[in-house]
């Protein structure tokens, strides 16, 4: 399946922290730079997502600011 | 200002383009890595964002997808 | 590739309208049920989306409201 | 109330799983076609959602993606 | 049409830009605040949006973040 | 830091109701207007938030929809 979505970026499953409903995945992109998910449990789970397991963060174009100091 | 979204990544400015009221704007935040963000063309100009200079993508949490191949 | 998004929803592309950046993209997803994306122009041409071709409407749940009469 | 999200599609509620914040609601909006909502655990309750009630999937249109196979 | 969506906020529509297929339109919620929300042309003629009209801006909580000086 | 949010609108916190993973933030920005955010427990606590302080509720217009009555 290929998405419209713009931003794929590969990274590894470094962190899964399971709540009542929702889960927050962690992947690590680069070195030391780490991206969060907010995701539902369902779909850790039909993922079969498992810390140290590849992993894609992706995000619609739309959802992305830009910041500047 | 500190911002509660979870995924502020650095990178470097290396492409605009406006569109009527929505602008594309790309951030490389590794070699040969690039986030698209679109924003208004309000706030590229009030961000005075211009191509190779330093600027974040932001995206908060529940706005992330993880995908597995 | 498999997606967090739990909501994936086969269709028939009914429609393109492509702006300056932005495309609407039309859905339909049932007999007289279209639903309508806004896409950047890129992913349009990446994905070679075209009217009478099948896709996938694909929606993250936290970006799904309810509403009742 | 008329809202500008393009997307607002009849169903029946078929499962709500409330959480500690955040409930997941499901909305069935054809024979075997399920649209998962992930909202809060207060709306559910000022909505008055039940299983078996009809209610509507709102989706605007910027946070719809398109996929192809 | 009651929605899940916890934010529904009444202004007056004071400005709209409508671009080659997504729209600004700015709504004064209170005495020199304005919000300006990122619509489809298509939503705005559908709701006869017009400048002097009243209108409420209306946001998920999950689309809302938080910030501190 | 400086944001492409268009919309950045002061207040107080009034409310914040941890969950499992995800906490609702409640932020007056007006007598009597209350705003609900959805962010994650993380954010909460390294903004260090508390009920009484300031704090700004932060929405990207591609965010916001418009509703008529």
């Amino acid at each position: 399946m290929q998405i419209s979505a713009r931003n794929v970026i590969k990274g590894i499953v470094v962190a899964i922290e399971t709540g009542a409903t929702t889960a927050h995945v962690k992947i690590e992109i680069a070195a030391g730079q780490v991206v969060t998910a907010a995701i539902t449990n369902d779909a850790v789970a039909s993922l079969k997502l498992e810390v140290g397991k590849p992993a894609y963060a992706v995000v619609k174009a739309s959802d992305v600011m830009v910041a500047v100091d």
